[in-house]
């Protein structure tokens, strides 16, 4: 932490140049530069995203899309939305369906007896009570088991062995998931009687992961899929070793979860309501609903908390509120289909044009690197002068494509100017959807410089005169 | 391991100094040291231990002492000892008391209901089918618990928040284990309904640790204990965070495991037979069985691995045979008491004057970083003669203290002399008796130096006119 506040004082000293104004948009002005570096420099001295994270993680623990620890955790929210001096703090509820985890257990039959690390896919069909039994069938990626013929593989039981890549930015991640959402679907075509998918994950201790298959809401009663789980990673590998030493291992797969087609979810708002401008709107959050293994500390408590601490601080410092409106936005049921991002969407359709920005914290607790935005060309100046502004933290100027957390994709895809501010995610698939997310991973200094970066950013979007939309024009 | 390489080549080109004779026993000569160097020098290019460790971590997995997995693990272990050759491979069985994981669970019932992770400790007590709830009492030491008022403890779910040191020596498990074995039986006399640890082991990934309370032969169907669980130390923490929040936490603890006076466990034996003085031996080994949550690859398939990849390098070097007999021991029911250990011990009493030495690999796959003996003052030269052939493989001269491989410990205590080639144990708690001991986590360079230095010591062993106890005296 310590270097970035030289740097900060460095800045605030005058010493790094800070543009003024662009040919471009408006610009940002050398005092709001600084009023922003202050606002992250303060950030760097506070603790309350992690005591955020904490509260949630302890007091609410895992809370699963649909269930009863959900509407907790949105009791939680509201409490601690007003106990932190937010306004407007209500919930926003939503009908979900419910899928509940039951037992779950495989294990090889033959010829080497022993027990598997495994986890139900989200929205998986249940196995019959005793399991069921089929020979191991091994693929090294969803492709191969696609191009098997319809109802090559009766009563056998998939295995998609695939492996997915480490990397800072996520991108493994996009590649992987594939096989998590199609291998259930595929599998049933080919007459298998369940699949088993290596854990969408980078970590090889003896976790599975998690995970949805289709999106919540599009799976139905109607049986289109087979049982499936996530193997661990050393698991995976156990398998592959023993089908090097046979060819013919049977495996029994039992998994008893359970569906229910309504139950009830819902968002949670608090704002900083502002002053001259309140009906224009920069929206933050994070995703408030967790898988059910872990404690949801990276993902999303990381998310939730930096973004309710950088709106605190800003409370902070500016008692009356900044000229626009800050609005945290802790979705539901975003890890089962980001439904509550679409209920989101869908209730505020006739506001999204007074959206100046949107912003979701989700992707773990890892140091920001990078600054991407999605802002009109002509209003281009901004990426470059907000990026400036975050230098000092560490951060670099990214590209116009930021691909935006999950749950502002809704809002993106109607016009809404988002940002990324990227965090390193190279550990991130280490713990993510597995019971080892929990909070003793997540670093206090790394993810209050999240608080700072976050700070520094809405100050600047509540207060410039000018906003990242093409002028005359609802949507960029 | 190329800079072992170098070093043995520089001992080889008679570079690095290798004593002749001492003063005290007749020492090591430069021939039968450059013999074992030789032997080192190709251990670091040989594979066999790793594929030791794999297939029996692969084709057996966990083998729980007294179960028929442990009886597979035998029927593997003949199998395997005759395939590389060994001679008078046979099973010694005895028998051992069966205990049996059940249904594990644990859980916040009120006022932040969530799961927790546990695992049974070995030779626990069941709880009833359905579970015991009680407030959680939290004590930060066992010392602490054992200071309550008999009977002061009535209903309660007693908490041990007890935290273990890192260290490279293994050193703080010795204190650790105290709480594992002990809290069972304090809680029972203070009246608790149920009790749990935070486990004995230093990673914080969220696993609970296993490991034995009482020698599962002193544990009698006589109820002097309360059903006892290890936490990970993630959900240890978690307690205690939630205990900071409020003092009345009500805790559910379930745990069916299943106890069986009797069953069959048993030694695995191979040798290559002396040439000049079979009846002299060299013993080795490590415990076959292991905890039923892992697949037992650093406890113990590793000693397992390094031994018999010690003893067959010997043998494809000399095809005749050395001029002693070398023992591969396989204990079996280690990890529930030390029952094969003994079981040895005892059936070989008449032969254990002609025991030259004992050594057992239990510590994992880390490299071997210091040499201790357990000689005869007077044969304390051999301590530094065979310490100075190893340090081209980075390892020091350690002390004549030498605390032993539990195995060995029965041969110790009645005279054996013994030596350990004692491995860097920093990381070795972060795995030990959790799920998450598995192959993956071996490193097959740092496997081979352990092979080398086994390889190195049992040869010398094997070929020196001396032995390491006193003169006209049986025991040290």
């Amino acid at each position: 932490m310590k270097y970035s506040k030289l740097l900060l004082s460095s800045i605030l000293a005058g010493l790094v140049f800070i543009p003024l104004l662009s040919a471009q948009g408006k610009g940002i002005s050398e005092s709001l530069a600084k009023e922003a570096q202050q606002l992250s420099e303060a950030a760097l001295e506070e603790n309350i995203a992690y005591e955020v994270v904490e509260s949630l993680t302890t007091e609410v623990g895992a809370r699963l899309a649909g269930s009863e620890a959900e509407k907790r955790a949105r009791s939680w929210a509201v409490a601690k939305l007003k106990e932190l001096g937010f306004e407007n703090v209500h919930e926003e509820p939503f009908e979900v369906p419910l899928w509940e985890r039951g037992i779950e257990r495989a294990e090889i039959v033959s010829p080497f007896p022993q027990q598997l690390t495994v986890t139900a896919l989200g929205g998986s069909v249940a196995t019959p009570e005793e399991g069921v039994v089929g020979e191991l069938i091994r693929f090294s990626s969803v492709k191969e088991l696609e191009a098997q013929p319809q109802g090559s593989l009766k009563g056998k039981i998939v295995f998609i062995d695939e492996i997915m890549t480490r990397t800072q930015d996520g991108s493994g991640y996009g590649e992987a998931v594939g096989k998590r959402r199609q291998t259930a679907y595929e599998a049933y075509k080919k007459g298998a009687a369940g699949a088993l998918i290596r854990s969408v994950g980078t970590s090889s201790h003896r976790f599975a992961h998690t995970g949805q298959m289709k999106t919540i809401t599009e799976i139905t009663e109607e049986i289109d899929s087979v049982p499936t789980a996530a193997l661990s990673a050393p698991d995976a590998d156990q398998l592959t070793r023993a089908l090097e030493r046979t060819d013919s291992i049977q495996i029994r797969l039992q998994l008893t979860p359970k569906f229910e087609p309504a139950s009830i979810s819902g968002n949670v708002i608090g704002e900083i309501v502002g002053t001259e401008s309140p009906e224009e709107v920069i929206i933050i959050g994070g995703h408030l609903d967790s898988w059910d293994l872990g404690t949801g500390a990276i993902d999303d408590g990381a998310g939730i908390g930096i973004t309710v601490a950088a709106a605190r601080l800003i409370k902070d410092h500016y008692p009356n509120g900044l000229k626009r409106t800050i609005r945290i936005v802790m979705w539901g049921s975003e890890e089962v289909g980001l439904v509550g991002a679409k209920a989101y969407a869908d209730a505020h359709a006739d506001e999204l044009d007074n959206f100046i920005v949107a912003a979701e914290s989700d992707f773990g607790a890892g140091k920001i690197w990078k600054f991407n935005s999605f802002f009109a060309e002509e209003k281009l100046n901004y990426l470059s002068e907000i990026a400036d502004v975050l230098r000092p933290l560490g951060i670099a100027k990214g590209d116009n494509k930021a691909s935006s957390g999950p749950d502002v994709g809704a809002l993106k895809a109607k016009g809404v100017p988002i940002v990324s501010l990227q965090q390193n995610g190279w550990d991130y698939f280490d713990l993510h959807h597995t019971p080892n997310d929990t909070l003793d991973k997540i670093d206090p200094d790394e993810l209050a410089q999240n608080v700072a970066a976050y700070a520094a950013f809405v100050y600047l979007a509540a207060q410039i005169e000018d906003d990242f939309r093409a002028e005359d024009s609802d949507i960029n």
